[in-house]
């Protein structure tokens, strides 16, 4: 099993990516209206400037990209060091605070007094709240909702990182199919999954999710206790890091030979995946996905069993913009991966999901993803 | 090496012990003036209802403690099944809301129109700017501005689990000390300790900081590839979870024998260290531990050099309030858990910083870290 890029990797992205990054963020914010962008650690600071500080604390880091002026990163002092050896730090200023300052009456300087600005949905209401406290005539918007595409098209060095992620997880589903699942823990399975992953070149497991049996109807049931037995259905959804970009696979295996309503059920999900899948093509809007993948299931019956969106979106993190759901028009743009992931699930039986990432081509869709979605038989 | 708590560990929280730490959260919050909390995913969740959702996400999950109702937790449909099966679940209403739905119009009714809140630190900016448009009348402040000290003051049952944390930490602290340091990298030493830290019954390892030579005088500095070697100074700085609850200690050590001037700035420190500890009692403010530590450092000449704050709370996250800082009049209560950490940098050379959690009793401080303060000699 080979993988799309050796493992020495791409070659990285310089200051100057990310100064073009941190440009194209600034220009699409003043064509939304803004003043400017106020990011704080986590995917979007990880995209713009390739700094993922060690953890996120109530010391605020934030970069600051306002119109009529280079890119400012506001920082602890002690995090400084760490700050300026960053991929990006050649490409803006490093501005730091030391502790017992007030570091929003630093940051207040760098932003028009009267302007609105976007800022990254995860930046802590400590942060934001300080900053509404310092400059009372400010106003601002949710990342998500003022430029929820700011990373949603991914130029060709990010796809091949995005392939690359898929391939490894495409040769982990490929090597679990050989290992025990009954008599085993999901727990153990999932072990297994996560020890696949790092040795197919993830630097970072996200989940690892085995639904088997009546856990499967669970879509958001992780992996626990429950000993796998002869006759179950499991849900396999894993997914993670490598060379910074996301993996997000789902592929549901029986334990021994399925009922005819199970492998009727696998039949349904695997026919509204390949629906969902064959729908993708620039201009269309994310809802056509979802309701492609949405009408097969509810033809056959079970349109009240799939209770959850048909895909996110998948970059520097596993899940993000854009979402495949019903009410969301943005239109598809060449270059946005996502996931199509449609299920089933049975109460207190069984559930049925199958997943792959898909890339938006300049006429149609093609997936990251290549393992077999036949029902697999496993021992 | 032993323990304090056995590997069963101690009894587990309950629905009613989750219930009354709501109760008293909702009175701090009207004796504040508030109308209520609302509380996300994170270590506020954490403690008050034992609920710790998979990922946080841009969908909202949200716990709504407001005057004169029942505690009340938002969550997404999805996630239904596992906030029902959180410890303190029994202890509120779950309100579940299914993708495609504003889940801040489903939040808005129970919470007063023209109320103000406090929210929990970390709560994304993407939610609080979702509420502060539902509601424009209502008002917001970070919990760490209307009620720092919420989480700060331990009861019996939590000062057992950080001192069962501390103990976990000290045995690993011994056992590092009989690995080979010379000719390894960081990162190998680094792995060492994670994994010592999960053998004494961490679940999680949150960081293991080994600065060594010029490394260990940028006080953020983790752990990297330089190859340790003879004559080095190096920082050690770990801690995790266990049981639910934080451990946190540096020690520096010294491959072969230390300089005279090395041996020094060691002895400053651990005075600074027990100055600090010493000064901890009932009744005083926080920034008076700082001042205690700080003074030994600065009337040894190297006051310029102590470039952070004394020490920080911990419980059940490893950094949190209190803080021991200049500026921070808050008193010490019995009961309250926090680092005291004093260090000196000598930039390009090396550093040194040791430290010990300090819980406050009725009449003094008490260390739950018992590992030797001597400077260790490692080969």
């Amino acid at each position: 099993m080979t993988d799309d890029i050796d493992a020495a990797g791409p070659a990285p992205f310089t200051a100057a990516d990310y100064a073009a990054r941190m440009a194209s963020a600034a220009r699409s914010a003043a064509d939304a209206g803004l003043a400017g962008l106020l990011i704080a650690p986590g995917p979007d600071l990880t995209h713009l400037t390739g700094y993922r500080p060690t953890a996120e604390t109530e010391r605020l880091t934030l970069l600051v990209l306002a119109a009529g002026q280079d890119p400012v990163l506001i920082v602890p002092a002690l995090e400084a060091p760490d700050a300026a050896s960053a991929p990006g730090a050649g490409a803006l200023t490093l501005r730091d605070w030391a502790d017992g300052k007030d570091p929003y009456a630093v940051t207040a300087p760098l932003l028009d007094f009267r302007g609105r600005f976007g800022v990254s949905d995860n930046t802590w209401s400590l942060h934001l709240l300080g900053l509404q406290r310092e400059l009372p005539n400010t106003s601002y918007a949710a990342l998500t909702d003022c430029l929820p595409m700011l990373r949603a098209v991914k130029d060709p060095r990010e796809l091949e990182r995005l392939a690359a992620a898929g391939a490894a997880a495409d040769a982990a589903y490929a090597q679990i199919l050989h290992l025990p699942f009954a008599g085993r823990r999901e727990s153990d399975v999932a072990a297994d999954l996560a020890a696949l992953l790092r040795t197919h070149g993830h630097s970072q497991v996200d989940f690892t999710v085995v639904g088997s049996g009546p856990n499967g109807a669970n879509p958001h049931h992780e992996a626990g206790d429950r000993v796998i037995r002869h006759g179950d259905m499991v849900v396999l959804d894993f997914g993670g890091l490598r060379f910074g970009y996301g993996s997000d696979i789902s592929r549901t295996v029986h334990v021994g030979e399925p009922t005819a309503e199970e492998q009727r059920v696998h039949d349904i999900v695997r026919e509204a995946q390949q629906a969902g899948v064959a729908a993708v093509r620039p201009g269309i809007a994310c809802q056509e996905v979802d309701r492609a993948a949405r009408a097969v299931i509810t033809e056959f019956g079970y349109g009240d069993r799939f209770i959850h969106r048909t895909g996110h979106g998948i970059g520097v993190t596993t899940h993000e913009p854009p979402y495949m759901v019903e009410g969301e028009e943005q239109p598809l743009v060449p270059g946005m991966c996502f996931s199509v992931e449609p299920g089933v699930y049975v109460p207190g039986r069984f559930g049925v999901r199958i997943e792959d990432i898909v890339t938006v081509t300049e006429d149609g869709g093609r997936r990251l993803n290549h393992a077999p979605r036949e029902l697999a038989v496993v021992e």
